[in-house]
């Protein structure tokens, strides 16, 4: 995967699929090690990611300062804008026109895995087509399933955004005690649902329950160990991912939808809605009685890109991401993924590492089942995992033990 | 309300109502400024507030080291535990007896105003009893709805997250451009809903429609209002509070609820369900089509204990009106409420006046007109009023200016 001549020509960079609060700072890391690169004539920002690429529509990003850069790094969501579009051989053939036409020879691609296979199709259409092109998917997801990645960009951020949740919520929880669902993002993977752990700073904090993809949900063992808990404790504060499924594999937000809403991957839609909280809330209430204080909340869309909130670790590696790709490209390298993997964990330290389009596209890499305990909890364990990545949390004081 | 000889004996207090991110810096304001005075031998928590009182389970709190307290005071939520309890005169009749039986002179209730009333029916049937008892109200509640008060503690730290959650959700929405709804906290009282405009930094930022409790809600001009703002800016963000109400006063929530759950106080569930978002949802999908992006998310619980997320005005202001309480008893005051004036804008400065209990008990204040723009939107003089209690929030840089 390495070419002898260099090449000279435009840069397209573009953001996909979900925004985070650090998605900037691989943007603006790629266009800040390309710039003023012999190879590099120009660089144009995709607008709303391929959806820019076949209208045409640029951003000219050789000339913005670097203080305005910088800005930019640390506004969250995707500054480009982004899309969920997923292109098939015609949509390839129009980026192709587009790419031909502005010469474009080098291209970012920040995404998560659905992105990561969108920039490997666009990848084999280029080669197919004769044309040389240097193609590198930049990883980002707040899911945290990308193979090959210890962890991705834009995850430790969403992750901080549980704990300071849950760290709230549970203190929230023990004022006014009760049962209390927490459905957090996640359809394929629990990691960011097991980050909620991280708000447990006393022998009796929650989350209680943590259910996570990983493993099938069942609504009477549900309804069950909440009852445990509550009988127990006296409160019951539960993490549950969106993803959750039953054995069959079938999630259960899919079982209550009356109309279910796909999008152009064929991904049902999880998010935005209550549905699943509510749908929970509602079988505890039928087993519990319906007097029981049973309240759900849906964290949604804040916890991918709430501003101040951002994980510096977090911050500094989607940086560099974006600049090991740009290097990777002018160094030679056709076409690939760049990968982080812990070397050390305390202290902590990581190192990048390019691999294969093929090998990080359309696969989901999900949680180690050595983290998951009994299919209702998660391992202690996995905060040494996490902590080093989400970084110093708020310290709680409390009057009593229990 | 002044009483001569100075009185000897135990000081209780507790916390009620839904907890803030800033009430246990008025449960340690007034410690602090009880602890050591010759007046007062003991001071004990109320645990889980009326109920703690009733069922004789304190915690003694006068010996607390002041840098456990300092952390206590830094903690989110109710230290002491809360509670929805509404005394009835047989519930009041076990408080006395266990006042008299612990020799209790002193109570403060840090509360809103479910809970200044609570306050107030204590206090009379004291007066009722011959029982000399200096008994005194809080201020507390992210509504920010009690009257004779510019702003209550808790609001501003509720109006921080809500603005933060707003940052993000408005730079998601324009990368991902659709309908977005946020159904955010609020009874009777917009102001919390309307602080979402503190988040409008661009010329097209938004929220673009704030609906809040002061005006009448129709469905029809609802969705007419969404598809307008959609059809020009290509996308719609849309502030909601729960209380949002018809004509004739009934809350959009009920005509949704098949079974509705109702508090002690005779109060409606709003939060903890997706439910009011999922019905706006369901209303624009009808009027502008199935495909059409649009998404709900209820900020629920979150907004009013979330970790790290404090305005610093509100803590110093919750400290204050603890401490100012707790002064006034001491200094001879028999009962009261400490409310909180602005005295000046900019530089802002406040000052605290004891009010009677009667004044501001089970009353509710509500959004001036002159801040609501045809129902659908805030004015953005409302700004002037947020700002000095909110603090600095995170400037976002943009691309584009569209």
């Amino acid at each position: 995967m390495h070419a002898k001549a260099s090449l000279k020509g435009t840069a397209v960079v573009g953001q996909s699929g979900g925004p985070t609060a650090v998605i900037n700072q691989s943007l603006v890391g790629v266009v800040e090690a390309l710039r003023g690169q012999p190879g590099v004539d120009k660089i144009l920002g995709a607008h709303h990611a391929v959806k820019g690429i076949v209208n045409d529509d640029f951003i000219e990003m050789q000339n913005i300062p670097q203080d305005r850069l910088e800005r930019i790094a640390q506004t969250p969501s995707s500054a480009l804008g982004s899309s969920r579009d997923k292109p098939d051989e015609s949509y390839c053939k129009r980026i192709f026109e587009v790419f031909e036409k502005n010469n474009v020879r080098y291209f970012f691609y920040i995404g998560g895995n659905d992105s990561s296979d969108t920039c490997r199709i666009v990848n084999e259409l280029a080669k197919t087509a004769g044309y040389e092109l240097r193609a590198f998917h930049v990883p980002k997801t707040i899911d945290n399933d990308l193979v090959h990645n210890d962890h991705t960009p834009g995850f430790a951020s969403a992750a901080k955004f549980v704990a300071h949740a849950f760290i709230g919520d549970n203190l929230d929880n023990r004022a006014l005690p009760g049962i209390k669902i927490n459905i957090i993002m996640g359809r394929h993977a629990g990691f960011l649902t097991a980050a909620s752990i991280l708000a447990r700073q006393h022998a009796d904090d929650g989350p209680h329950l943590v259910y996570v993809p990983e493993a099938a949900f069942d609504m009477d063992r549900f309804v069950r160990d909440v009852e445990e808990v509550y009988k127990k404790n006296g409160r019951c504060l539960i993490a549950v991912s969106e993803g959750i499924h039953d054995a069959k594999g079938t999630p259960i937000a899919t079982l209550l939808a009356q109309q279910v809403e796909k999008d152009a991957h064929g991904n049902v839609q999880l998010s935005g809605t209550g549905a699943l909280g509510d749908f929970l809330s509602t079988a505890i209430k039928k087993h519990l009685g319906p007097k029981t204080r049973v309240r759900a909340d849906t964290f949604g869309y804040l916890q991918r890109c709430f501003a101040g909130c951002t994980s510096s670790v977090d911050a500094e590696e989607a940086r560099q991401v974006g600049r090991e790709a740009a290097r990777a490209a002018l160094s030679g390298n056709l076409d690939g993924s760049i990968s982080i993997r812990r070397v050390n964990n305390d202290p902590y330290r990581v190192e990048y590492k390019l691999i294969g389009l093929g090998d990080v596209a359309a696969k989901t890499r999900v949680m180690d089942a050595k983290y998951i305990l009994g299919g209702r909890d998660i391992d202690s364990s996995f905060l040494d995992y996490l902590r080093p990545l989400v970084g110093k949390l708020p310290v709680v004081e409390s009057l009593r033990s229990h």
